[in-house]
């Protein structure tokens, strides 16, 4: 449950005039992985903003661009929960093509209410992340 | 008040591998164009939702892709508005590069409440848009 | 062949401050369908652009928007080859949310080489499309 | 030419069902912002990539969100360019509501020929960027 793998495919809308994929799509990629890596355990954002009342904000990523991906190509999100906090969480995002590494992110992420503020991780969250044990955590 | 014009510079985000404009690029182009056009009669999404408790919804495009744009251009996006009825809107949007029309649109939205439901438009909207006479209203 | 059936979830990237889907990332979402049913017949765009020199280009799109979408939700794109043309093709497709028509769109595309002027579409495009008996061809 | 402001007004497109601005499309913004830059200091990508053969390609960025943007609001993008070298460049770009700083990056460049290899940034760019004494040059 806190490492997940998702299969992108680039589509021309993910493209742009130099041929390759445009960098902030892998961005929105990542993003699409750490939906799947929560509905895979169990929560999708919907049913956790009416459930808990709260929602997870990205506070600060970090990015590196290894070799450009292109149109056609299908890419593997690789997802890992990387550390828990009390209101929040790490994760690792390595988005490959093959086994070429296009990109590799860490992305802070925090529990936040409806009016932005920092929130305690859900329970039910917590719980399903501290289930497995992890390295790094 | 009933016609606008926006410049709209194309950027890497809004070009394909194809080397030119992405088709779906020009909807959002032409709703930036409808935006400014609100905003320039006084009202803005925001205000018009907290005010009125109102948004517009698009219910139909006829697009027509005349000529493709590219990277750096800068294009107009004209607006003009074509009719009004008791809960909709028709615009018509030319999207031009210079002398060359690029795409031309024709947009019917509707005044929707918070459900999404049709609601009639809001009198202040109403009178903007009837101040003016208009040939095909 | 000449239909086909791609599932696509919707992300926060889909969505806008309305709470539903973007109207322009159905035109995307369209974009995927037709892509697939492209690559199902054997066809992505790159092998296209590399063997027969050509690619596809949206000359026209009639859009009915029928009822929002909304985030995480799973939707499919059907989309139909209607018309075989000399250098055109039209389709049909349905994004459909469960029973629920979300929007509807007919596009018309057209082979173009790589300065986008209008080229023959390629035999083996051809043969594959107009091996199935289709009612409305 | 070594510092440059962009207004960027946030539409629908920008904005997801989060009621904020989507945090891929500062990624986007920030992009627009180099553009600029590098257009105010007389070169559009179009010409760079027609008379030097080489474009820009981002290598990593870090990305720290400080302050949720939304619908309407008109930003600015402030790019700084902090360090020149041999076949990269660094910016450092505040993106601004108001008083209020929403994203702080720090992207790295790299120049590539067509082949996305690393390139000697051509002679009249690093001719414009060293006119100016620049501290953290």
């Amino acid at each position: 449950m806190s490492a997940h793998e998702l299969k992108v495919r680039v589509y021309y809308e993910d493209t742009d005039a130099g041929g390759v994929v445009y960098h902030a799509r892998y961005v929105a990629f990542a993003e699409r992985g750490r939906s799947e890596l929560l509905r895979a355990a169990g929560f999708d954002h919907g049913r956790l903003q009416r459930e808990t009342g709260t929602a997870f904000a990205v506070v600060s990523m970090k990015i590196d661009y290894r070799a450009p991906a292109r149109l056609d190509d299908l890419l593997t999100v690789k997802t890992r929960l990387t550390r828990v906090g009390g209101a929040s969480m790490e994760m690792q995002q390595d988005i490959c093509h093959g086994e070429t590494l296009a990109v590799e992110m860490t992305v802070t992420l925090v529990c936040v209410d409806a009016s932005f503020k920092a929130a305690r991780l859900p329970a039910e969250i917590r719980k399903i992340f501290e289930a497995q044990p992890e390295g790094d955590k």
